[in-house]
């Protein structure tokens, strides 16, 4: 590592350290890396703080594609623009960044529309590669090309983004909690915001109360829910949960059996808790939520993502009362037209105060 | 049967001729049958025109329960209310009514919430009988008792229905087209107009063009979608569809193979339907709609409800992008609180033009 960003780096190859993952299921290695100069639309980042998301993990225990190997992985962080490619506006050396794995061109029909965060210009794939171009930016010391991981690669201490990637930030945001803002929060704040639209004073049971979770319990907390109920086999969750909202605490395992789990929560909100939300990423806890979820205008939000081959299985009759929504990556809302600062603006709550409190809680995750 | 209605019949049993399912899948035998008097909260209706629901056929072809036989079928109907049981408010002798066989007891949360037609108090069960009372009003002239279906049961001169069950309506709705309002109409409108919330200018595309998928149509239409493709493998429905609404029109069974067939409907939509629906219940055809329907803000919604038994199967990945929404029972809206024809004058649509005009075409579908 080269040290402090300065003008001579600007154009040049940077030789620094990255965490590499060279096989499935193995440690990753810490080795030096060649990051290349960006090119036209594209930054270059020195990464401040990264965060590891679940994600990182199931793509680094995957054999076949989507997993590539050599590869650096991570896509939550918040970093410094070190210099930029041509034709690129809005963001400068100097300018204190978080990358995001979703794109925002700026300019297709979705990326203008308030209804979608799926760009229809820079298609969100699973790639190796940055956008259009079938190449890396990333070399090891005996020229090996590392591939990237959904267009971040922030297991390094640089990183070349499209600037599609790339939102500006405050600089005083604290870098160990904003990292968490690119993936993890706003997929649990936007699935009760956005997705169930969490209405004042209802009812509301989230399985799983990891990252994800306790987003979401914020996001209902936001959105002015009376109770929120936490949902997970370790029961020390709850202090935690506390923090962002949640109110009461289930702890399955307590329980004599999955039914009577089940029971509990229905009795607690009086037939069924009004969202529920899966925040796992298994396919018998998508039935398990649904259960708990109240008939007639329940809303049970799935946001998990179960393993690749893993299959939710249901059958016409069950599904036939009540709401089940699908909508993993439509939460993450984190793009220039509707940032997470516009939408916590919008409800006049401080982002300042939301990462100081409750999102220091989060700050252990960090790398 | 005893003629017109009179005061002597109040009271005692009727003897009427009805249609009953004997054995599974067996035709049904129209015979001689007695209907009891209705009990408090009861009314007995002389059933004026019933048709004919695949529920029906399907629970017609139902070995084991929740079929069950001898039974009377049927819950799609306009009768007139031939005599009322004790503590029967609001609907007297002579009135002309629909029954319905989700109920509304008009006294539960649900019932009286907007955003649930799904009564709290008088729980919906395919059942076999009337409401807490595992009886049947409903005997041959053996004296057997022949099973309820649904809380209709029109397959039959004369009925008894729980008031929670009935809806009184404008005795000038020609008889033969208002009995579909019941059920198949309510379900198919309900699903773009309160589920899927259609918004004015939008595409939307129905798999299947039956009963169901061409009131989804016609709900479509009135919230002002601009484009409406009709998905059938019978090119027929095309024409009956332009009566609902429908502006365009795709044969599967001419395309190339399933996924030509798909993406033809991609291409029509610049990227797929905002809105798709599934009108026939069949899991496959969910999957089908899903793929056609517009990444980022589109919504399938599932109508159709497959056999019992049948799975729906998803995997994580694919069901990450856009919204699935599966809420079958959640589009009859046909209740007190919430009628069709309070839903209807809230568009300042006229009934009677819906049901002169398009319906007319529905007609045939009538036993």
């Amino acid at each position: 590592m080269e040290g402090k960003d300065s003008p001579k780096t600007a154009g040049k190859p940077i030789r620094c350290r990255a965490a590499v993952a060279r096989k499935a299921g193995e440690p990753l290695v810490i080795e030096e890396v060649m990051v290349a100069a960006p090119k036209a639309h594209e930054v270059r980042i020195r990464i401040i703080c990264t965060s590891l998301c679940h994600s990182d993990v199931t793509f680094w225990k995957l054999k076949d594609p989507p997993g590539y190997f050599p590869r650096i992985l991570g896509h939550e962080a918040i970093g410094v623009v070190e210099s930029i490619g041509e034709d690129v506006d809005g963001v400068t050396e100097g300018d204190t960044v978080i990358p995001i794995f979703l794109p925002d061109c700026g300019e297709c029909v979705d990326c203008k529309s308030t209804k979608s965060n799926l760009c229809s210009k820079l298609l969100f794939e699973v790639s190796p590669w940055m956008h259009g171009d079938e190449t890396s930016r990333f070399t090891d010391l005996k020229g090996q090309a590392l591939y990237h991981f959904l267009y971040v690669s922030s297991f390094s201490e640089y990183t070349v983004v499209d600037i599609a990637h790339v939102v500006r930030v405050d600089p005083a945001i604290p870098p160990n909690r904003a990292c968490l803002l690119s993936c993890g929060v706003s997929t649990g704040v936007g699935a009760a915001w956005r997705t169930a639209n969490v209405e004042a004073g209802s009812t509301v049971a989230i399985f799983g109360l990891g990252a994800i979770g306790l987003a979401v319990a914020e996001g209902a907390r936001l959105c002015g829910a009376s109770r929120i109920i936490g949902v997970d086999v370790n029961s020390d969750k709850f202090e935690i949960g506390k923090k962002f909202g949640v109110t009461d605490f289930v702890n399955p395992a307590s329980c004599k059996d999955k039914s009577s789990g089940e029971q509990v929560i229905i009795e607690m909100t009086g037939g069924g808790a009004d969202y529920c939300f899966e925040c796992v990423g298994l396919a018998s806890l998508v039935h398990e939520a649904y259960a708990c979820c109240r008939k007639g205008w329940g809303k049970t939000v799935v946001v998990g993502v179960d393993k690749p081959g893993a299959r939710l299985n249901f059958s016409s009759f069950e599904v036939s009362n009540q709401n089940l929504i699908f909508p993993s990556l439509l939460n993450v809302t984190w793009t220039r037209n509707c940032s997470w600062m516009n939408l916590l603006h919008t409800r006049e709550v401080s982002p300042m105060r939301y990462l100081d409190e409750p999102m220091s809680l989060l700050g252990k995750r960090t790398l």
